[in-house]
């Protein structure tokens, strides 16, 4: 089968359907376009979840810590698209109502792997991510994704640290 | 193009490669499949590495805090391929001597976007963490990946909580 832009726009559009879903907290909706046995690495705990029914558990278990009104965006998207695979890889954040709430601190690292099955691009893998500074575990928010902010990883700072 | 076994066989080398360099502490051979543009998403800040020099210096920045003898072990790959697009995931440990060594705590979860360009497959996109306790903000270490440990996510665990 032939890639055209097309796909492009077919996972883009996906993209779209779950953010729209994840506003209205509708999680059979989230979950539409995912492979049955699609693996979450998701940013929170358990480390995987296996299975599109495991990951609507995540979901339920974490949309009730979510404000009433929040929206969803993607940025610095980019598409790799063969035959039937596809990944894409970006960031996405919340923008809660108030502003203020815990859930809309940071951007997240997400990568997301697809297949086209029987003509349709499905999800089959998703990773989403922030990540930790090693020098005192803690995890790193992402508050401006123009910035390549790091820890003082300088020699002086690692005695006594933590570091990998 | 068409996929087969040998796709896969092919990634599997790249990867065993790129174990073989590290544990080396060769960066410019673990840097020899990238592609010039490829994308790391790391553990550790900066959030992402934009370019196979940009990532290369992560290493070299990161690899003098190893412990002089280490293994890099990966378990659980999955890999999809398409025409010239594939994605792998799976997770990746150390073993450092000695076995205490701060590098060793964790697998960490792992996920490769490859491209076949002019027919060798090449790493356009790495998206390498470890989850996040949301109650307090720590790195969550995987530990047994066999299990699935959550910490407590309970109402009144979650009372004064940070969680997202």
């Amino acid at each position: 089968m032939i890639t055209t832009s097309d796909d492009k726009q077919a996972i883009l559009d996906l993209m779209a359907r779950w953010r729209t879903a994840l506003e209205a907290k509708d999680v059979a909706k989230m979950m539409e376009d995912y492979l049955p046995d699609a693996l979450l690495f998701d940013a929170c705990p358990p480390y995987k979840a296996k299975g599109a029914n495991s990951i609507a558990k995540v979901w339920e278990k974490c949309l009730p810590y979510f404000p009433e009104k929040f929206s969803s965006e993607h940025r610095d998207l980019q598409v790799h698209i063969g035959g039937n695979v596809a990944f894409v890889h970006g960031i996405h954040h919340f923008l809660p109502t108030p502003a203020d709430h815990p859930c809309g601190q940071t951007w997240m690292r997400i990568t997301i792997g697809l297949k086209r099955v029987e003509g349709i691009w499905k999800v089959a893998h998703e990773h989403v991510s922030i990540p930790f500074n090693p020098m005192n575990l803690q995890a790193w928010y992402i508050t401006d994704p123009d910035s390549l902010d790091m820890p003082d990883y300088s020699a002086e700072a690692c005695e006594g640290g933590s570091q990998l």
